[in-house]
């Protein structure tokens, strides 16, 4: 049976680019080894890795006053080392709070300065993104922090804050490369690798150069941006073989037209998917204010807890697997990233009308 | 060509494993998914980390009152956790220096304490294992830190250091699973995976349960051992295809009899390279002391740096792969790890008698 992953992440990787990583796993170009086995500071590996760099630069038109790193620890790692490195001596720094990840970006950054949470959408269960012109923004705090996609909410910006002369910075997880994004007008974008990248552990920072080396010099050393922009990301061991299938995962992209071709299909299919519940006379119901409904993670109910579970014992049995909404949001959630095929949500789609004319 | 990988890590994989990887690449059994694809939180990717942690266990006869983490950043991270978390509010540790990773361990660790190097073999270029009887031990230490293998300088402890009531603590990333250990006799063992577990991006911590729990709240929460104890290794999304790569060389290694068989192969390995060496009339010398010398690392030299250069290049067109000395210490080094076959090693001793007949 043909089957159809929409876990959130680590998630779906594309066909082509497992066909290839199985056909150079034993072998990469005649090397007689596998990429796993290379030493991180050979030719062959410091080529795949420039080559993954170059690649990211052209798909994102990254300016070359940014550093591409390749680290480990994910976005909660993250969330200390923003902190830590671009507070430079300012005592507060300016988050939005639009879901369950915002939330978890602002916890970790009270440890270490003052947050002003400048805008929530708390008051609506964060079902939106609240409208710019309701923002308290300090034009003193040391950066502006924003979630581009709540994963477990399904709750997406679709455009870019203006922050002003403060640095703008963004967790761009669950949604990096799946849109056109203005780099130039972020101070920082990081993302984990296990949604739109590859696989999890790695962990993907791209920062403006001006804000590399304020880290506290008592920081772990492996804290500190400047470290690692310094040696190219290979100040230690980086996650060689997550980068490599990341670089295959470029290479993917660049042949399916880019980033502007990548968004028509995310279009295509969150309008599929979306229309679907949206036609279905309230039988699915999608929480998410409409004007900010994630391309990426669609979360919907049928609004009585034990349907959905039969819903979702139905989907696996038809080979449409990991529906299960997060344990915070109950109900379905669909990840619909960039390596799921339009067949994928179509076929989902299909079920859901069969399930809701038999349930209906 | 058949070749051969000396790489000192990320190193040679068993040649099974990474069969076995291609085959289930893009369907683990049945499942219609890849590993990389699948929810670190679902049962299939649950039990492949569980499995993965028994066999572990069940190698290195790891106590119940150790908790096993698998974790990111490599052996740098640790060397700011560990103070980070062990100090458990003393000011000092005890630290010996056997060569260029004891140093890193060091200069981390007086970033957070006042570090006693209670030995070090400084005085003869860090060619051998200070006795334990010279070890100016602090009774009053947070807890005593030595590397059991320098990977660069080719130095390993045969013994076991008795730190009485001080926590001992390891730094096994080059020779963990090479021979047996008293996982008892010490705090916390720490490996980076990229020589005798799996690819590079996954940290091995072994740690003792009193050790855990004492980090400053005010710390990075990802650096605090508690957290991760406390949500089995998936407070975030662990590096998931670095866990499951793990898991299949533990089967291998339980397939070829468990570390003490291990221990003997890589006894005849090192047996057979050494003697090389030594039996080649000074044309091949290993700066290390006898008793000292790496079962997993063998540094050597012809004594003339045209010589090695020749040498080098040679045994590459012969299918010797990566055997370049690191930069900091030069000439060659074989690394001939778990992976390592002994057909491996007896091609490296045929190609070595060759080059000395006729260079010689």
């Amino acid at each position: 049976m043909k089957i159809f992953n929409f876990a959130a992440g680590p998630a779906v990787l594309p066909h082509q680019v497992l066909e290839q990583a199985r056909a150079e796993l034993l072998d990469w170009r005649g090397t007689g080894m596998s990429v796993m086995e290379m030493s991180h500071r050979g030719k062959d590996f410091m080529g795949i890795a420039a080559q993954a760099e170059a690649d990211l630069r052209e798909l994102m038109a990254i300016p070359k006053n940014y550093k591409v790193l390749f680290l480990q620890g994910g976005a909660h790692l993250q969330f200390s080392m923003i902190p830590l490195n671009l507070l430079r001596g300012k005592l507060s720094a300016d988050y939005v709070n639009t879901g369950i990840w915002s939330k978890k970006a602002i916890s970790e950054a009270k440890k270490f300065c003052y947050v002003n949470e400048v805008a929530s959408s708390a008051d609506q269960k964060f079902n939106y993104v609240p409208a710019f012109e309701s923002w308290k923004l300090d034009k003193e705090a040391a950066y502006l922090h924003y979630t581009t996609n709540e994963t477990i909410g399904g709750v997406e910006f679709n455009w870019t804050p203006n922050a002003g002369d403060v640095p703008l910075v963004a967790d761009m997880s669950s949604n990096i490369l799946s849109r056109p994004v203005d780099v130039w007008k972020h101070g920082l974008i990081y993302a984990g690798a296990q949604k739109n990248i590859g696989p999890a552990g790695l962990t993907l920072v791209i920062v403006r150069d001006d804000l590399i080396g304020h880290a506290d010099p008592r920081l772990p050393t492996m804290m500190d941006y400047k470290i690692h922009a310094d040696n190219d990301s290979m100040y230690n061991t980086p996650p060689t073989y997550a980068i490599y299938m990341a670089g295959l995962v470029f290479q993917w992209l660049k042949r399916k037209g880019g980033i502007g071709a990548m968004e028509q299909t995310n279009i295509a299919k969150a309008r599929l998917l979306y229309g679907a519940i949206d036609a279905s006379n309230g039988f699915y119901q999608c929480p998410v204010n409409k004007a900010d409904r994630s391309r990426m993670n669609v979360p919907f109910t049928t609004q009585d807890v034990a349907r959905d579970a039969e819903f979702l014992k139905q989907a696996e049995a038809s080979g449409l697997m990991q529906l299960k909404g997060h344990k915070l949001a109950g109900g379905m959630r669909a990840s619909i990233y960039n390596a799921m095929p339009v067949a994928g949500v179509q076929a989902l789609v299909d079920f859901m009308g069969e399930f809701a004319q038999r349930k209906g």
